[in-house]
C-alpha cells in the first residue's frame, strides 16, 4: 500500500522503514530537515510539507501520525483541509483515548476516517515488529490490514482491532500501566538481591538464569539482563524515572471506574518519588518525630 | 509507693519526676554518672549500682525498666539474682512483645512478676501524662495501680490492663504502626498544599485552622502546627526519617495474622525510601526505559 | 448579620441553627417542604422559593449555599439573576476547587462576590463549631467575619481566609485526603488488634486508653471509641466504604503536582476495594496460579 | 548420573521424569504408595523406604529433596544417619534460605554436602525445563552439573550457581516476590479493561495481541491468555488468592535490608485482602463515617 508517515522521529522513521522493507511505499514528512534527510537515506520518500505529502498519495489516502501527543490537534488542524472524503488518518502515538474519541467525531463530520493504533515495541519494533492495539470503524481498519500485517511481528499475530475509536489508545494506556507495575516489581527484586551483601550475588547472572524456564521470564527481563550485563552496578545512571503520561491516565481511569489498582498506583508514586530530591513530606515526618519524641533531626 | 527506676534517660527521668511530683518515692539508677546527677537534682534518689538500688527498696520491690529494647535481657540478667520472690519488674520500654512473653515466663520461674507497660506520650508526658497499655497478671498490675494513676493523664483515664504478659507491648506496637500511617497522611497532605504555588498557602495557618473543629484534629496535628510555626519551610531539616522498630514489627504481625494493612505498610516503605539517596531500583527503572524506548538517562 | 441559607439538609440546617443561636438572622430555603418545616421549628426563617429568599434579605445580600456539589451550577443559574451588584454567594459545600475558580470568575463578571468555605465538622459542628477554610477576595471575606466567628469553634480559632477563590475548597479537599489516610491507619491497627486472639483484647478499652496522653489521640479516635463502645464487634455493619469525591480529587491533584502520596492513594484504593465483591483481578490471580503451578482454584 | 528423588508429588515426579528422559537413572521414594506406583509407570525406580532408596544409590550418593518446606527437617533427620561422608543432598523446594544456611552447617558437620536449588517452572517444567538458582560449595555443585544441565531448559542456559549455601533459595524467594508484583500488575490492568463497558473489550484477544511485540510480553501473559481463552469471564473462580510463603519472606527481607519495596508489598497485601470476606477494617471505616458525618451504613 501507499502510506504517508507524519513525523519521522525515532518511532516514525523506524515504522516507515519496516513498511518499506515489507514492500509498501512510504512518503514521509517531518518539520525537521535533518529527519527528512535521514529518512530519505533509509528508503523513505520525504515530502517538504504536509501539502506535498498529501499530494503524493493516491486516494483514498492513508496518513499515519507519529507525533507527540501534544502536537496531534495542531497537525490535524493543518491536515484536515488537505484531505478528501474517504481518506483515513491513523494516530499511532500515545494520545489520551478521550482526545481520540473527540477527534474521531470531528473527522467523521468531514467524512474522514480516524483510526487509533496503540503501538508498543519501542526501538526494537523495527526488527521484531510492533504490537498494535487498534480502534476505529471496522471497514476503515480492514482496509489497512496490509499495513498492520507488516508492522506487527507476524501477519496474523500481534495486532487486532479491539473496538471502536479510542479503544486502541485505551488498551495501550492500560498496557503501559501494567508495564509500570512489572518494571517496578523487577526493580524492587533486583534491589533486594543487590543489597544482600553476604551472598555476593551477580545480578546479571541471575537475570540470565531467570530468562530460561522461570515464571518471571519476559521481554522486560531480557532488557534488564542487557542493562545489567553492560553496567552491573548501573554506575552513572541517576535514580530519576520519567513517566510519559499513560501511567497517570491509567490511575485516573481505575479511579473513575472504581477499580482498585494498588500496584499500578504505587508504581506511579515511586516514579514521582524518584524525582523528589528534597521531599517536604519526609522533612515534616522528621520534624514531627522531633516534636513528640525529641528524636534528633538530621541537618541537610 | 516506692519504686526503683532503671534507666534515667529522657523518658526514664521524666517518668520518675512525674512520680515524685505525685508523691511517690523514686530511687533511680543509670550507668551514666551525669544522668544520675541530673536525676538527683530533680528529686529522684540516685543509686550507684543496681544492687544499691534494689537494697534501697522495701519488699515486695517494684523495679521499672526504662532502657533500650536491646538492653533489657542484660539488665534482667543482672537484676534477677538481686530480687526476691514477690518482687515485680515493669518493662516500660518498646520491647518486642514476643520477648516480653518469654521474659515473663523466665521471671515467673523465680516467683517474680513481670509487667509490660507500653508507654506513649514522648517528651510531653512529664506535663500531660503518659498513655499506658499494660500487660501482666491481674494482681501484679493491680498492686501498681497508684503508679499508673500518677503516670497517666488522670487517675482513671489513659491507662489500663489490656491483657496478659505481652499484651501491653503488643498494643503499643500497633499504636506506633497507626502513628506511622497518621504521620504519613499529614505529611502527604501538607506536601500537596505546599506544592500548589498558585494559591500561596500558609501551611502553619492551615494547621491552626484544622486544630479547631475539623475532622483531622489531633495531637499530631498540634505538633505539626508547632513545627510549621517555628520553621514554615522546614529549612535545614533533612528529608530523612528514622524508624524505631515497632512499625516493622507491626507489618510483620499483620502478615503473620493475614490482615491486609496497606497504609501502615506504605508508611514504613516511605521511611525506608527516605533513607535511600541512590536508589538502585530507580536506576534500574531508568535503565529499562532506555533499553526499550531509547529514553534518555540522566547522568548522576 | 442577616444571611440566606440555601439547602436545609443536615449540614445546612445545623449551620443555620448555630448562626441563629449566635444572634444572626437566618432565612433558609430548601426545595423540600419537610426540610423547610423542620428548619422553621428550629428558629430558621423559611422562604418558599429562591426569589422569596433573596427578597427577604437586605442589600448587600449574603447567600450561603449548602447543596450537593452536583447542584451548585443549577442553583447559581437560578440565583444569579435575582441578585444585585455587591451581593455575596458563599459555597460551603464540597465543590471541586476548579469549579469554584470558574464560578468566581463568572459571578465577578456580574459584580457579584463568590467565597468558598471548605467546611469540616460533620454532624458535631452544631455544638462544637465548624472548621472553615475560606477562599475569596479579602474584602468579601472580611465583611462576613461575624458569620465565620459564629460558625467556628471560637471567634478567633478554627477559621481563616487561606487564599483567593478556590483556595478554601482546595484546602478542604486535601483535608479530606488526610482524613482518608488517618481513618485507614486506625482501621488497620484495630483490625490487627482484633485478630490477635491469644490476647483477647478489648478494642473499646484500648481506644479509651489511647485517647489520653498517647501520640495517636485525635477526634477520629474519639469517634472510633464511641463506635466500638456501642458495637464492639461492629456487628451488622457491612464492610462497604463510600467515598465522597475529595479523596479522588486529592489523588488526581497529587499526581498533577508530581507529589508522591502513597498513603492517601492506598486509602482510596482500599475504599474502592471494599466495594468489589467479586474482584476480577483476584480471580485472574487465582487462574494464573492454577496455570503455572497447578494450584487449586476455589470455586465460587 | 544416578539420583535419588525424595518426594514424588507433582514437582518431584515431573523432575524425575525429565531426568530419566535425559538419560539419568532415577530412584524415587514417596511415603504414598500411589505416588510410587505412578512414578514407576513413568520409568522412575521406586524404593519402598528412604533406607532402600539410599541403598540403591552408588557412593557418593546424590539425594534430591522435593518435599514441602515444613517436611525438610524431618526428612533430613531420617536421612542423615543413612548417608556416608561425601554424599550430597539437594533441597529443590521452597525452603526459607535461613533454614538452608542452618541445615548446610548441620550436614557439613557430618561431611555431607548440602546444595539448595531454587526451582521455578511449575507444571510446565517437564516439557520446557526448569530455571534453577543454585547455592552451595562450588565443587559439590559442579559434580551435579549433568543433573542441572538436564533439568534446565538447555545445557548452558537457565541454571547457575549463584552463591554459597542459601543463596539459591534466597534468589528463588526474590523471584517469587517479583512474580507477585507482575501478576498483580496484569490482574489490575485486565480488571480495568474489563470494567470499561463502553468499549466491549475482549480480554483474551488483547492478551494475544500483547504476546507479540509488546513491552509487556512474558510467560505470565502467555498463561493469562490461556486462562482467558478457556474462561473469558473467569466464571466459577473464587476471588481468593493463596500465597505460599516466599512473598511474605520477601517483604520481611526487604524490611530487614532497609529496601523500599512498595509494589511487592502491595501485591502481598492484596492477596491477604482477597481472603477477607468481612473486613473489620472496612467495617470500622464505615462506622467512623457514620459517627462524624451521619453517613448511612450498609447493613450486612
Amino acid at each position: 500500500m501507499e502510506l504517508g508517515m507524519v513525523g519521522l522521529g525515532r518511532m516514525g522513521a523506524n515504522m516507515a522503514e519496516r513498511l518499506v522493507r515489507g514492500g509498501h511505499t512510504v512518503v514521509g514528512f517531518d518539520p525537521g530537515a535533518a529527519a527528512r534527510e535521514q529518512a530519505a537515506a533509509r528508503g523513505i520518500g520525504a515530502a517538504a510539507s504536509l501539502a506535498e505529502l498529501v499530494a503524493a498519495l493516491p486516494a483514498p489516502r492513508t496518513l499515519w501520525l507519529m507525533v507527540p501527543a501534544g502536537a496531534v490537534d495542531a497537525t490535524l488542524a493543518e491536515l484536515r483541509p488537505l484531505l478528501a472524503a474517504g481518506d483515513t488518518v491513523v494516530d499511532g502515538g500515545n494520545s489520551n483515548y478521550k482526545d481520540t474519541v473527540r477527534r474521531a467525531g470531528e473527522l467523521l463530520a468531514h467524512d474522514l476516517h480516524y483510526v487509533d493504533s496503540g503501538t508498543s515495541g519501542g526501538v526494537w519494533g523495527l526488527q521484531e515488529g510492533y504490537s498494535l492495539m487498534i480502534g476505529g470503524e471496522e471497514a476503515a481498519v480492514e482496509r489497512l490490514r496490509p499495513i498492520f500485517e507488516t508492522l506487527a511481528p507476524a501477519a496474523e499475530r500481534g495486532w487486532g482491532r479491539v473496538g471502536p475509536s479510542g479503544a486502541g489508545h485505551f488498551t495501550k494506556m492500560i498496557h503501559n500501566g501494567i508495564e509500570y507495575g512489572m518494571m517496578q516489581a523487577y526493580a524492587e527484586g533486583f534491589a533486594i538481591l543487590g543489597r544482600k551483601a553476604e551472598f555476593g550475588l551477580d545480578l546479571h547472572q541471575i537475570a540470565q538464569i531467570w530468562r530460561h524456564g522461570s515464571v518471571v521470564r519476559s521481554w522486560l527481563l531480557d532488557l534488564s539482563a542487557d542493562a545489567l550485563g553492560k553496567n552491573p552496578d548501573l554506575q552513572g545512571i541517576a535514580p530519576y524515572v520519567e513517566d510519559s503520561g499513560e501511567g497517570r491516565w491509567t490511575v485516573a481511569e481505575a479511579i473513575d471506574l472504581d477499580v482498585s489498582a494498588p500496584v499500578i498506583t504505587a508504581s506511579l508514586m515511586e516514579r514521582l518519588r524518584s524525582r523528589e530530591k528534597d521531599s517536604f513530606a519526609d522533612k515534616l515526618l522528621a520534624a514531627m518525630r522531633n516534636e513528640f519524641g525529641g528524636h534528633a533531626i538530621r541537618k541537610e
